[in-house]
């Protein structure tokens, strides 16, 4: 029924997460009324993401380069190593530029229920790394889980007996949240860590 | 800070209406999970449905080739023609396969208040076809709506004094509706046309 460039992009609309048939359908109507040049930003860029983006050879961090914009940068302090479970992570911190360290991004978080182990998410790399570079402290930046609890103490534990500071992101009520819309678990922490007022 | 194609990425992402700044990050950051097949179809389509998709020379559907689907199948009926605001409106007709007629897809409806007069909505090419073939009934099919309304009967008008039968969509309660959340025009409409039980 459909026109067959149509179909097509109607299914390949519907491989990306939360998009559906209808969404799919309004969206490849939308592009049949966008400007040629736009569409082929649209057609080209789709194929150098997978072409020419891959992985920081020392952090991880999705880059065109063999390194990324951060490691290749002297001006960062290389005493701090901040700890990702995926580069969006990293991006998200660039942006509120308050972080001034190094990255390592990790491919994901153990999690045994979802079949991934210690030896999946390229511990190994950042071992290597923190033996050989001189960092001072190490900031875990996971999100509250318990997939984040678990990789935090796990590294902790291969960590040991290094004279290395290790941290993780404060948990608590987040700035302008409705108390009444907290979750049990977020109050008991944000209860368990309160802060003296100064 | 996002390496050049991934920015691109998330530009194009934002030509689409709805789609902001988070929601095309979210979705550039899926394609780099995506098969490379799949991004190659993605790309492909995306362009090729701008190089090959344009109205039918007759109707106005969208077709890759000179007659649409429906203007080139003999069976349908040649009887009575359904006149829509737009091919997504064809689309979803044929979906159903409850209508054997042929279709009409004007540039949409009249609406003085976005600028969009008779003439804009490619009318004289409705009344060329009216005055060469031989319809008995004419449908509009268009949304209950104001823009909807003037359209049909600016075209009845011109139609006036032709030997043909001309209706519109029944309107009133959809199936499955709870009446408490149904406006008062609808629920007018509603029992105004209201029909016999038999």
């Amino acid at each position: 029924m459909y026109p067959n460039s149509i179909k097509n992009l109607v299914e390949s609309f519907k491989f990306l997460p939360g998009i559906g048939e209808k969404t799919a359908e309004r969206l490849a109507f939308c592009v049949l009324g966008l400007e040629d040049e736009q569409v082929d930003l649209f057609s080209s860029s789709l194929k150098n993401v997978k072409k020419r983006v891959h992985p920081c050879s020392l952090c991880n961090t999705l880059t065109e380069n063999d390194f990324c914009f951060v490691c290749s940068d002297d001006t960062r302090s290389s005493d701090i190593l901040c700890v990702v479970e995926d580069t969006k992570t990293v991006f998200l911190f660039e942006k509120m530029s308050m972080f001034h360290g190094k990255y390592h991004v990790l491919n994901g978080l153990i999690s045994p229920l979802d079949g991934i182990n210690p030896e999946d998410i390229g511990l190994n790399q950042l071992l290597d790394r923190i033996q050989h570079e001189h960092f001072q402290e190490i900031i875990f930046a996971f999100k509250p889980s318990i997939e984040g609890e678990t990789t935090a103490l796990y590294i902790k534990k291969i960590l040991d007996g290094m004279d290395i500071k290790i941290t993780r992101l404060a948990s608590g009520v987040p700035i302008g949240a409705d108390m009444e819309y907290l979750d049990g678990l977020t109050l008991e922490r944000a209860l368990t860590d309160r802060k003296e007022v100064e």
